[in-house]
This record gives structure tokens, sequence and C-alpha cells, in this order.
């Protein structure tokens, strides 16, 4: 421990400078007046939970959490998420009152990195929730929001992905012989190894009618333009229905171009239970975000309501956000200290004009030619006159 | 610990709902505005930092630092103030270009609470730091801009109460007869128990002429409104002459009005090394906000600039800050399944006005009468019509 030097930050943690705060910025300020124009209440959540409720709701691996013990003994998690602290807020008289609730944050969330491998253990979400609306509506809403969010950025290429949980447990249970091996497949699935998949399923020694089933859905079902496409997979349900209904919903919303389907999607947070999604900016490997439906885990904090929601990374935004914020100029206003009262009255009448002034005494800097480069505009305040 | 209820959080940590959020980001962007038009770049730093370097640096009571260990073994701590991260920033090679360095925050610190006792564990804190800039200017640069930030927020009634470390220092040396009789009456400054330094200092069994002094300074150097007062004290020297400029700038900026003296003021920042003050508003017994000059801090970073600064606390300035929030027009759009399509022609249509626009499907309500009570207009889109 004694290596660490004092500049040092611990792993995944990192500083934002001057310019990428105010793109931040601008981006937080320009998401923030537009959710809330959709009528979200933003709200913010403590850092700190306690890991039996949040810590252990989260459906984030446990390697992953960062941990603390308080003084009374109680193991405390460092927030992974904000859906189950928001899940734990819904829970409040205060906000009971306004169900459907539509909850909207900008928070940090921590995951605790092993290496320092380029992955933050830090970052910046976005993200909504809609909770006590069991409808479809609810959903699309979701799904419309992130859509026309990434819009209004001026981000057009794009595309949503959707999957239902429901649809994929029927299949893998029709098509396996045991809940081990449909599983075992999911996980494989949660991990995007499709070859695995493949894989697997050969070494299942399954039937050839199941076999075969699963071997095209895992080559089909990844990227589907109609619903009907996969209802020769499974029997007609509640889940394909719903399915339909959104895909209807988005073609009247106008926003058919951005969505695919993929029914292979399943994520690690166990708590989504029925219409999951991602979202991918083009030429991008990592999801912007994602998103769902997470009936079970408001279940858990007491509150069987149902709950949809998405979350946005910001650090991956901002790699593909134009820029944002206007140009502002920068003057300098540099005195000799018996000017320092004129200085003053310059510096606060620049300000007026909208300038970002800096008032500085000529004493105070150690390289003024260096620091001078800086600015857009200098103004000297000296014992002669005022030159400008 | 089975004790947690799944709606409990941590001690000392608080959730942010919908209006006092508000009310947060308005104080945030009226800030950020006024802070930049006087040159200062807004930095972010990491939640997490490592105790070996800000945490023992700190200078917060030690037992007050959420403490945990990483994967590697080594001890972080959630930041609990903002002064030494970007004592740990500054000495980073993109920043060290613009010395003086004029930097703004606004981020949460930790300090642990032991009990449920009212105090958060968590808060906001609004500051700017100087660094690089040894002169007075920078000093009043920083008592300046934390009284015209107040002003800017419609704040009148309060007081900026400026010490020095030095001055301080020099009298307690001067009037006792050893180091530790002196660093026993600081630390009873630091409590502000001026009750204990009475007591002290007849204990201590000084000659008269030294018992004398104190006794008198202690009723005379708490409120002080001219710096020749102080003078009786104390020989001349450096740190007497600074304070006497430091009057000299507050008068030309034509500030005097929010300022006093207070020789008496000692912080348990032990890197305050020449002036520091504190800001409290009327009718207020903690302290707005405090800063200082903390030279030491910096050396501690390998950085021989010298730096100044202050912060406010943001929970202290939310509760005496008039409303800030514009007033917005809340509208509710409810629509039966069918009618999806023209109901989000409504909605967009408004929000275009200017509106907060909930679009809410019918059938997704659980108490309707309830929940269109919330906002200031409702229009159905029903299959008959579309009433308004």
């Amino acid at each position: 421990m004694s290596s660490i030097k004092m500049f040092e930050k611990p792993i995944g943690m990192r500083d934002t400078f001057p310019i990428t705060y105010e793109k931040m910025e601008a981006m937080q300020q320009i998401g923030r007046k537009f959710l809330r124009a959709r009528g979200f209440d933003f709200i913010k959540t403590p850092t700190l939970e306690y890991y039996d409720t949040v810590g252990k709701a989260s459906a984030i691996y446990d390697a992953s959490l960062f941990k603390l013990v308080d003084t009374q003994g109680n193991t405390l998690v460092l927030r992974p998420d904000m859906t189950t602290p928001i899940a734990r807020v819904a829970t409040s008289k205060l906000l009971k009152e306004k169900i459907p609730l539509r909850l909207a944050y900008f928070a940090n969330v921590f995951r605790a990195q092993q290496t320092e491998g380029g992955r933050p253990a830090e970052f910046d979400q976005m993200g909504v929730e809609i909770i006590g609306d069991k409808t479809v509506f609810a959903d699309s809403e979701v799904i419309i929001t992130a859509i026309k969010l990434l819009q209004n950025y001026g981000i057009h290429s794009f595309k949503v992905t959707i999957g239902h949980a429901g649809v994929l447990n029927c299949i893998l249970r029709d098509y396996t012989e045991s809940e081990e091996q449909a599983n075992k497949l999911r996980s494989l699935l949660v991990e995007r190894n499709y070859v695995g998949f493949e894989e697997a399923v050969v070494a299942f020694d399954l039937p050839k009618t199941k076999s075969n089933a699963l071997l095209e859905f895992i080559n089909e079902a990844t990227n589907i333009e109609s619903i009907q496409q996969i209802e020769k997979y499974v029997s007609k349900n509640d889940a394909l229905l719903y399915m339909r209904q959104l895909a209807e919903i988005m073609e009247a919303a106008d926003l058919s171009e951005y969505v695919s389907f993929d029914f292979t999607l399943s994520s690690h947070m166990n708590y989504y239970t029925g219409m999951l999604f991602e979202v991918f900016a083009e030429g991008s490997g990592f999801p912007l975000g994602n998103g769902g439906r997470y009936d079970g885990l408001l279940q858990r904090f007491g509150n069987d309501v149902g709950a949809t929601g998405f979350g946005l990374r910001v650090d991956r935004l901002l790699e593909i956000l134009p820029a944002l914020q206007k140009e502002e100029q920068t003057s300098l206003v540099i005195f000799e200290n018996a000017q320092f009262t004129k200085a003053l009255g310059i510096a606060n009448s620049l300000r007026t004009e909208g300038k970002l002034v800096t008032l500085q005494a000529k004493e105070g800097l150690l390289d003024e030619q260096a620091f001078i480069k800086l600015f857009d505009e200098v103004v000297y305040v000296s014992q002669e006159d005022v030159e400008q």
C-alpha cells in the first residue's frame, strides 16, 4: 500500500475535466428538459444503501459490489444501479399518491473492477421508471421516450432491440427436457454465447424435432422484423400477444424503423419479467443502454404494482454526441495592485455582456505569457492607462 | 441485521423528492452560471479515493470517514470533502497549464454518523478553489465570490467572519509558556469553547500580564471591526499586514458591511495556514460554509503553489433560499387504448407549448380521480370525441 502515489486514484475511478464536464452538463440539461416535458419527475437517492435491501435485490454480480460495514455492523453498498433504489423509494408514502409514478434520474452508479482495464468503476446513468402501470402502454412509453430522447440529442443511427423474458422462457421450456437444460441455455444467451448455445443443444442429445427447433430459433430469432416469425416456435400466448401490441404501438408512433426484435435477448438482471430491450448506436459494440419490465423487483419491496423503465450510459452517449454547448467568450482582466478597484469595475461590466471574466492580479501570475494565451480577450489595468 | 426493513436506508442517508430536487437544480444552475462568469471551471472527481492520499490528507476526523477495502487490499474512502481531491487533481499535467487555476465544484461529500440524529451522512457542497496564486487578491476573490454568490441568490442577511491562523498562532505563542499550552488553547477555540479557554488560561497559572492579555483577547477578538484593534496583542508582522490589505480590498469592493473579523477563528482542518473564514446566515446556528488559505495541503501533494477556496453547504443554503424555479403547467392526456395515436399527437402538440405533459392509458390507472387531481389540466381522448 505504501506504493500508492499521492496523485493516484482507485482502480476504475476518473476525474472529469472542464471540457467534458461542460459537455456532460449540457447533455444533462437537454435530457432533463426533455424528460420533464414528458411528465417525468426527477429524484435522487443516497449513494449508500443497505446490502440486505438494495444490494441483494439489485441483481448486479456480488463481486461487482463495493461493500463496507457501518458502525452498527450493517453491510452497506455503493448503489450499483438506480432501478433498485427507485423500487425502494416507490414504497414511500409521499410517492404512492401519484401512481402511476413517472420518475427520472441522472445518477452515478458503482461497479467494482478487478483490474485497471479501461472499464469505469463509477459511471453516470440517465433513465426513467414508470411504476404502477401494468399495461403495454407503459412499456411503449418507456421505449418511445428512449427513442425520442436520442433523436432529441441529434442521434439518429441507432436501434432498439426488443425481446420478452416470457416468450423466451416458453421456448426454452418447450424444447428442452429439464429445467436445468433450460437454465443452462438461458445463461449462455445472457453471455451472447450463441456458439456455446448450439454446442449445448447438441450435447443435450434432445429429440431431433426439439434440437432442430432450438438451432433454427437461435439463427432466426436475433433479428426479427415481424412478431409472426416467432409464432411457429411458440403457441399463441399472452406474452406473444403483448409483443404484437407493442409492435403495433411502435408502428402507430411511426418509430418502427428504430425497432427490431430479438427473442434470444436475456439479461443477468433477473428481475426482468416481461419485455426487455437494449439500445445500440451504430458502430458501437456496447449497448448505449437497456431497459424492460421488472414487476418482480417491486414485489420484493412489497409493492405489487408493476414497473418498467430504461437507463442510458452517459459516458457512451457522450462519445457519440455532437457538440451541444454554445461557444462562450473568455476574458482576462489583469491588474496592478493599486488598480484593483478600477479592474473590478471593468470585470463586472464585461460580465454583464455575458462573457466569462477572470480577474487576476499581475503579481499572482507565475507565467504571464502562457496564461494570457488561454483567453479570447485580455484587458490590462495598469497605473498608466487602461489599454484594451 | 435481519431487522433491516426493505424500505430502510443507512444512517444519515436521504432521498431527494421532486420538489426539493427542482429547487436544488435551480440553485445549481444559478450558481454554475455565476461562478463560470467569474472565470471558474467546473470539475468532477471520483466518489472513491485512496485513504493513503485523500483520506489522510483531508483532516476530517478519521471516525467520520466511510472506509472500505478494494480487491487489491488498499483502503478506500468516500470523499469527505472536495478540497483534498482538488489538491490531488491540481497536480495533473492537464490542469497545471492554467496556473492560477480557478476551479469550481458542486459535489456530494460523506461523513459517517454514529446515530440517526438528523445530521446527514451525505450532503452536497458548492465551492471554488484558486490554486497557484499566493497574493491577497486570490483570497479576496474567494471571499468576494462567496458574498456575491449569496447576493445573487437573493440572500442579503449574512456575515463573513474572517480570521488568520498565523495571527492566532503568534498570540497563543506569545502569551503562553509552552507549545503544549498553545495547542490546548487552540483546540478549545476549534470547539468554540470560550468558557473552557478562560478556565484553561487560569489553570495554566501564567504571569498576570499574559493571562490578562489572553482573557481580554478572548472577549474582544471574536468580533472586530478594524484590524487596528488587534495590533495591541501582536507585534506588527506579515500576517497582520496581510489582514489589513484584505480589509482594504473589501472596502474597495464596497462589501465591508458583510465582513467582520474574528481572530479566535480556528479550524480542525489543520491545512488552513493563513486567512480562514466562515459564512453565517442570520438566524442560523450552523455556518452556511467556510473557506480559507491552505498552502500546506498543496505541498503535501508536491505542489508548492498556494491555494485558497471556500465551500458552501447546499442543504443549509436551500433552507434559507427563496423560491427559484419558475411555475410550469402540468397536463395529463388520458386515452382509451384504441385512441393511442390521436392522444400521442395531442400530447406532442401540448409539449411544444412548453407544458409538462403526461400521456397515460386509462386502463393503467388504479385510481383515476386521485390521479387527475395532480395536474393543472386534463385532456380525455375517448372513442367518442376529443373533450377538453
